[in-house]
This record gives C-alpha cells, structure tokens and sequence, in this order.
C-alpha cells in the first residue's frame, strides 16, 4: 500500500471518527434524543466492533482508529437515549 | 487474506450498510428530524465518498459495498432533514 492510499484511508478514518461529535453534543445540548433512532446507534456499537475485528486482521490502521472513536460515541449515545428518554 | 477475514468484513460491511435505515425509516415516519444533526449527516455524506475511495484504492469489497450503501441512505437522511425542517 502506497502512502497516498494511507493518507486517504487516514483522511476517511479521521472523517468517520468525528462523524458523531456534533451529534453528541447536539444530543447533550438540547437533552433530546427522540428523534434518534435506538436501533441505529445499537447496529453502530454492533458494527463498530466488528469491524475493529476485521481491522486488526487486515492491520489496517484507518480502519482501526475510526471505529475505536465511533464505538466510543456510540455508546455515550446510546447512554443519552436511556438517560434522557422522554415519551 | 483467508475467507474468515472476509466473512468478517462482510458482516460489518452488512452491519453497516443497514445503520441508517432504522434511522430513515424512523424519520420517514415520524416526519421529525429535529434531533438529528445536519452536521453529522453531511459528515458521514464526505466520509463515504472518502472510504469509497480508500476501498477501491485497497481493493476492499467490504469497505466499498457498505460505505455506497450508507451514502445513498445518508443523502436521504439529508433530504428529510431539509423536507422536514421545523423551527
């Protein structure tokens, strides 16, 4: 793999990592997570981890990195979807 | 890479490939986006195209399968959120 491809591939992880950033802080902001669906953030945690399995066995850096972060904030909002449920 | 490796990327590019469409089904019927953030939708919109990239640079199916499939839903989570938009 050629360093270009690698940058590319850090650019995408570097992407993918904050991906849920402004969403994390949307969520904490407004203290409203209605409109989030559980289920996607359940198959997000799920995938997150599966793909980190499949990252270290291809030992690809990028795909690593980005879905420890994801995996991270996944799960602090599935924390906000417990915390501030509201009917 | 041995089959294992690849039956393990393809589950998450499966995994991944299906996160949003709890997310656009939810919206789609609930016509309410309110809590969704724009920013992290155009996010994941720049990121996909990164990684479909990376996945055609890498020769990775796994990577370009799930991350077209996450581009198309995520421009319509994009629409919706234009659609839908309430104060």
């Amino acid at each position: 793999m050629n360093n270009y491809t690698e940058y590319i591939g850090y650019l995408g992880s570097l992407l993918t990592s904050i991906t849920f950033i402004p969403q994390v802080y949307k969520s904490w902001q407004s203290k409203s997570v209605g409109d989030l669906s559980v289920w996607m953030i359940l198959i997000v945690i799920t995938s997150t981890i599966v793909w980190l399995v499949y990252g270290f066995l291809i030992h690809s850096g990028p795909v690593i990195l980005a879905n420890f972060v994801v995996l991270a904030l996944s799960l602090l909002l599935f924390y906000f979807k417990l915390t501030f449920k509201k009917s």
